[in-house]
């Protein structure tokens, strides 16, 4: 089924990857640690990153690109905080991808910056297939989309570095079976790191938050 | 930004549409009632299909084709309740297309069917662009995604002929501006029907499948 679309998505993927090699030398450059955020629409990626923001902006010095098909209703929050943001729209595209990224860099002034966040589309599927140029990448599985996530969207849980669970906070109101989640998705990925977390509570955020300052740190002694 | 994929994307759409329209007359052959049901993951299309067959099978012939990325999970369930069921695995595809179903209808019988339930990939924004040879497109929109969502995921909403607001059994623990939901979808596509319902609760859910019911009906007597 579809061979024409893999053939030509195959082309485009070996031209992101450059430019995506491109993207990270230079943000190497400026020694800050870029984390590519994706999740499927409305699981906290605007959430989390306010969030974690608002618990490191008295240490950090952060900037954030935020892609979206339309609006700019995430970068005026963000905005809004007297953080740099830059809103990317795709104008119907699905992901996010280094072309883009690179365009955004050209706006932002990032030479002092510890910490980038780049919020992805919406979308478990194809923001994983393209490379834009970050040193980790953090999915959000939202509780109220169910334990069975891992199963039907297994490629994003496989190479993610982090697996936040958001939303922690419905858990009580939902049927959900925590370990049939962190089975499988320890299963397609064994290296991963799970943070189970509320955005909206604060519960669990604490060692998202130490994990993500570790990993700044140990960009800059690079 | 990525001209060459919006310009593919053309060409495909182009023989997707072409395709579509055999299945829509292969399906008009049938007398059958076809419904595309499009979501975020996790937003509940499998629950509802169930829900709305556990209503409906006393006094319909029904069956389903089930899209996914990977895994037959969801049609487990549905061959479980002994509903006529096919699973398309898109292997990384994030939608279905008109060739997929066409495969799939190659599969079932409907001459006898009353209704197809077609489960399209959970994605909120190509889905859109590709007709199957539905007669009607049903969204799921799920509370916990946020009241935002028609603002960034526009085009799905003003395409669909049904939205349906799902897991309102969560409302009192989620911050929901339900007004500006509904202000929003209703400015994209003035003449969508929205129902609120909970598949968990069954709360909304004989509104929906009496209009359902409906729509077989209209369709039976063209």
């Amino acid at each position: 089924m579809s061979v024409k679309v893999i053939t030509v998505g195959e082309d485009i993927l070996g031209a992101n990857e450059e430019k995506a090699r491109a993207n990270k030398n230079r943000l190497d450059g400026y020694g800050v640690l870029t984390v590519n955020i994706m999740s499927s629409p409305g699981a906290g990626k605007t959430s989390l990153i306010i969030s974690t923001i608002n618990r490191l902006k008295e240490k950090l010095s952060m900037a954030v690109i935020e892609g979206d098909v339309a609006s700019s209703v995430d970068a005026d929050k963000i905005n809004a905080m007297g953080i740099p943001v830059i809103q990317i729209n795709t104008a119907g595209g699905c992901h996010l991808d280094a072309n883009m990224v690179e365009s955004a860099l050209n706006g932002l002034t990032l030479d002092k910056a510890d910490l980038l966040f780049i919020e992805n589309v919406g979308n478990l599927i194809c923001p994983n297939a393209f490379l834009l140029g970050e040193d980790k990448r953090v999915m959000i599985s939202s509780m109220p989309e169910g334990d069975d996530k891992p199963y039907k969207y297994p490629a994003m849980f496989a190479d993610s570095d982090v697996v936040l669970l958001n939303k922690i906070d419905l858990q009580p109101h939902l049927d959900y079976n925590m370990d049939n989640f962190l089975k499988k998705v320890t299963g397609l990925n064994p290296d991963v790191i799970i943070f189970p977390v509320s955005c909206k509570t604060g519960e669990g955020m604490d060692a998202w938050v130490d994990w993500l300052e570790s990993a700044v740190k140990d960009k800059k002694k690079r």
